[in-house]
């Protein structure tokens, strides 16, 4: 048994006892029935994953996995490779955006290599899982082999398995940067999903009409020329997927088998949660859909993966931005669930009752 | 020149120069132009407001303004009218949801008695503004005179500035505690935008269907009995308003006065702010949506206003609950504008200037 099956053999069911209790606390507390929306659900999964009503996020890390695509070389993206390490050295300088929103949500940001075409010093403060230097070009070939796909998936493990060697870990996001990847993605929820490619193709970093145009023709070509198998997602990833993205399945995957939960970013976090999820069912129960992104392939995702995202503020950046704000509403439902005060202990007049 | 009057002539425009520079920063940021969706007008707005590009957010108050309403004797709700001061002193004993959700945004909870139906102890910690024991049944007569209207519209101010007189304070959120008041706050919509009772009226706290058509023809009937004037928005707070929303309107108007940002929040605490926005346009420059509700008026609240909510999370409880959560947001899109560094201030490849 490889390191994803082990992992996936690993994930323990939710608390159904922990989850009524929760439900019912709720049920109960000094306000009107189900009137906190969307953070009573979050709150009660996070208690049954946790098995106790008060849950503390204290620790808590964006992982933002890089890689390269050799697709860019049929021009879907508005930026050139050399901005992806450029910017996994402004991640580690503190400069980027998930530096400042992860830093807002009290989460540390650590990145990791899985495929980017660069020689990173070793001394780097980053995980070093570099798969290859770039995917390979997936309108002509496989974007990568199989055993390269596991890797990727397995590195994403090994990723939560050090976190967790580290010190506490009580969830975990993810986030991407690599030029291009935007493009796999969308071939990656087309491969799943069978939509067509134009209902789900967007613009990535701001691409105009005739790229996007491209950027379908280039996906579509793919799809026909590998024939990803939808039931075996190691091989959509192979064929149409991204070293990051594999290293984001992994992430997912290796939390629900630790029993912490992991909430994904945007289009291409999502994607490798879907990659997760295809191959893990149960993994979906840890996860948590953090925001709807301007692409719209991202709402084909939850869809296909039947979650709900929590935030919806027209992001479209990526690195885990998206994570780190969802963050600190996964943290409010905490506080929810176990500080707001029931009927019967503020002695309140509850219409339900009656 | 009342202490309306005086405030409204107050209200400063926005920092153009600030304005243009954070728009300037926030397109040179090493990211893809605008990819942090919302929270880019957000920052530049707040920005503006306080004229500096590094905004702090440090002191924090909700303001929960409560409130009876006669017309719950058409029995438009599922709570009795004794709730709502069981409520005030739940958030004053700190057990309730706002106190829980404002704790964790790092906001103070201050709870306003505008018309209240209880003689509260003159001791307790709250802002005493009690204009009357509940509003009238505005089914058969006017919800209050005129007089009371334009001194709850004042209520609000003062809270604002006795706030103002204890310490900093950079930012507001607004939220409301009142039995039946949903029926106001919708009446308050419909008066303005004209849009069919049936189309905006809700369930409140949870309705069946026969009581919310009761809860439609107790307005419709209001709205033709009254004919309030939507060109006089202290006529539409008199005639199918109440004390709280009154109040929650002169917070709006004191906070612009004063220079501050409000985060308003449900369905009762927007009707507030519509009704400011209406009296004084210059506030709205100092408003921020912090949710869209379940009840369906919010909608329209919104549009009538032309702002945009930051959360869509099927919230429907009040108490100024969504405006705490939204206060992180703007707290987060403060550290977007100042903290995220520049293509120059990296040395990243900038696609955009190509």
């Amino acid at each position: 048994m490889n390191l994803i099956e082990k992992s996936i053999a690993a994930i323990k069911p939710l608390n159904q006892e922990i989850l009524e209790k929760a439900n019912e606390r709720l049920a109960n507390q000094a306000r009107p029935a189900g009137s906190l929306g969307m953070l009573e659900p979050v709150s009660a999964r996070l208690a049954a994953i946790f098995g106790t009503l008060d849950v503390r996020l204290d620790n808590k890390v964006i992982v933002t996995c890089a890689g390269d695509h050799g697709v860019t070389e049929e021009g879907v993206s508005l930026f050139p490779q050399e901005v992806t390490p450029q910017m996994v050295l402004n991640f580690v300088n503190q400069g980027a955006s998930i530096n400042v929103l992860a830093k807002h949500a009290g989460a540390r940001v650590r990145v990791a290599d899985l495929g980017v075409n660069f020689d990173f010093d070793a001394d780097l403060p980053i995980f070093h899982k570099k798969i290859g230097k770039g995917t390979a070009n997936f309108a002509v070939v496989p974007a990568m082999s199989r055993e390269d796909a596991v890797r990727s998936v397995e590195a994403g493990i090994e990723i939560v398995n050090e976190l967790l060697a580290e010190g506490p870990l009580e969830i975990l996001g993810t986030g991407d940067m690599g030029i291009g990847n935007t493009t796999p993605s969308s071939a990656v929820i087309a491969a799943f999903s069978g939509i067509p490619v134009d209902k789900l193709t967007g613009r990535g970093t701001g691409i105009d009409d005739a790229a996007l145009a491209n950027k379908i023709r280039v996906i579509e070509k793919a799809l026909k020329l590998h024939q990803p198998d939808s039931k075996d997602p190691l091989d959509v990833l192979a064929k149409v997927g991204g070293f990051e993205i594999g290293g984001l399945a992994g992430l997912v995957i290796g939390a629900a088998a630790a029993g912490i939960p992991v909430v994904c970013d945007g289009l291409i976090a999502t994607a490798g949660a879907l990659i997760a999820c295809e191959r893990a069912p149960a993994a979906r129960n840890y996860l948590f859909a953090s925001h709807r992104s301007v692409e719209v392939g991202h709402r084909f995702m939850h869809e296909h993966l039947g979650v709900e995202p929590l935030l919806d503020l027209r992001l479209r950046l990526g690195e885990g931005t998206g994570a780190a704000l969802a963050m600190e509403l996964l943290d409010a439902a905490t506080r929810v669930l176990c500080d707001i005060k029931t009927f019967e202990e503020v002695a309140i007049v509850d219409a339900q009752k009656k």
